[in-house]
């Protein structure tokens, strides 16, 4: 008896996970068994990725799954977490491509190995458009997972990597390294997990650092002041903005990043820089919580500056193709 | 400032939502922050409910956030675990009625409530068709869920519940009882939590008897005997496919019912049955589990029944509504 066409979809798809640590049951039985290291804190969080609002043509199929997989694991490395296992729910027309499907597979799986996360479970139904809605989990020891509500006035605010590459990266023309940004993005994992006990609270920054300041000022109960000139750029953003306007713009308020934006003491600086130096992350200073509320963007010489939007919100700003990720 | 357009979205869905047992951190950080008793493994499953697949308009939007839990929670009865907590993953076109958005979210919070189950996460994405990717995750004491590959030859096959109804309920038209069936089912968390150390092994029959019980056989290594004048049907069953040339099709291959199939031990099927009373659910022993691969449906006579069909796969049968759930 030939297999039905989704069951031969779910073999194909899932062939390349592997189950790792704790995994009692995985993939086949009604739910997966896990077995949590005893003394932690489970961590979990969901996140979808659809086709034509996160992704498009450009993708290649393993950067589409690449990509569902590590804007979970970012979440997790906001908490401090390490990430265990995954849940992958595919949603796809019955007419699919399967070897797009297939490649789309190798993409979580290589992510996943990366990452030490065995894809445990999931789910597979007929949509009319092409999502990938992932379920991470990981584990913190118990009650040491990074917040966003742990910011107290004075500590200084402390981003990874570099601001606004991922949207520039979303012009499929915009040079190789921001491309790579854009559909390729590295959890910072071993940051996140290095941080716990040194920064106060965390955040990741996946709908632009303004937006996602706010909400860890919010959280905390305190205001922010970000200075312009600090902000960690690279090289290909400098080339790509230079002449705007405003060329700060994407860095400010681009989204996608999935860097980690942290509130650390002052006193703790210098231990927080040597987690990023093993973490082999960089990490710059950017700002400092401060007791007013709302968020201040300062120029070099002290004076305001206007940014000319906050962050995205794909639900009123029309974009097809660009960030739009808000957690429930 | 007047929130956008997702957060208030956000706001309205998730206001019923409460936290519950073992809920550190709840909605409105990067990810949940979890508490598993002591002593327990983790028992986490995926599912989807997509508009025009599973659901249509004939569903109101608090049957839609109903079903989008229930159906996940089967898959823990089936382990036999306590569902602790879930994450819920909304897609929807962004121009979708908030208030339809905010019953859906009531739905969910009322199947959640009724169930023990804390709503700790999610995520809100745009999409062309609505959808709710619901992560369940419970407990169950260490080493004991209810797998589908305990069962042994002899084992009794014992079903929960009516079969069939929800299949025939998928017609507006048909009788209320059955339509409720379809749109509300309730999940036997009693009946599996009860049944671990009891029955050796459980699957839930979503995908129609025959083919969850090919899955409980192929897990197993064994066969089975499924006695079709044994299959638990209801009166409007009964009144609904009387006259029909095959009056059992529904019952074997229908799917959907999201009752659980039992392999019990003859020697406690007594304390099965007690179980079972205690849980309120009703029971039925319909077959055995036989050393000969493959399935047999018999009929009262002893003569085998041709079954039309072994169950559902929406990616061959071009359904539109109906059942189409797989493991992936």
């Amino acid at each position: 008896v030939p297999l039905p066409g989704e069951f031969q979809l779910i073999e194909r798809f899932t062939r390349p996970f592997l189950a790792g640590a704790g995994v009692e049951v995985g993939i086949g039985d009604d739910a997966a068994v896990l077995r949590p290291p005893p003394g932690h804190d489970l961590v979990a969080t969901v996140d979808a990725v659809v086709e034509g609002v996160h992704f498009g043509g450009a993708f290649s199929p393993e950067e589409v799954g690449w990509k569902s997989l590590a804007v979970n694991l970012s979440d997790l490395a906001a908490m401090g977490a390490r990430p265990l296992w995954a849940l992958v729910a595919l949603a796809t027309p019955p007419d699919a491509d399967l070897r797009w499907l297939e490649r789309v597979g190798r993409g979580i799986a290589h992510c996943a190995r990366r990452h030490g996360t065995s894809v445990v479970g999931g789910n597979v139904t007929a949509a009319s458009q092409t999502s990938l809605t992932v379920t991470v989990m990981g584990v913190v020891r118990r009650g040491r997972a990074l917040l966003r509500s742990g910011a107290r006035v004075g500590d200084l605010l402390v981003v990874s990597g570099n601001l606004g590459d991922a949207a520039l990266g979303l012009s499929p023309s915009a040079p190789r390294p921001l491309v790579a940004r854009q559909r390729r993005p590295v959890p910072r994992l071993a940051l996140g997990q290095g941080a716990v006990g040194v920064a106060r609270a965390a955040i990741d920054i996946s709908d632009g650092l303004l937006q996602d300041l706010g909400h860890l000022c919010e959280a905390s109960g305190t205001g922010a002041r970000v200075e312009l000139d600090r902000l960690p750029l690279s090289r290909a953003y400098r080339a790509a903005t230079k002449g705007r306007v405003d060329p700060r713009e994407e860095a400010l308020s681009g989204g996608e990043d999935y860097e980690l934006l942290l509130a650390v003491p002052p006193a703790r600086l210098r231990a927080l820089q040597e987690v990023a130096r093993r973490a082999r992350t960089p990490v710059a200073v950017i700002g400092e919580m401060e007791a007013k509320t709302g968020i201040r963007v300062v120029k070099g010489g002290g004076s305001l500056h206007r940014p000319r939007r906050a962050g995205h919100d794909h639900f009123h700003s029309g974009r097809v193709l660009g960030p739009g990720r808000r957690r429930a």
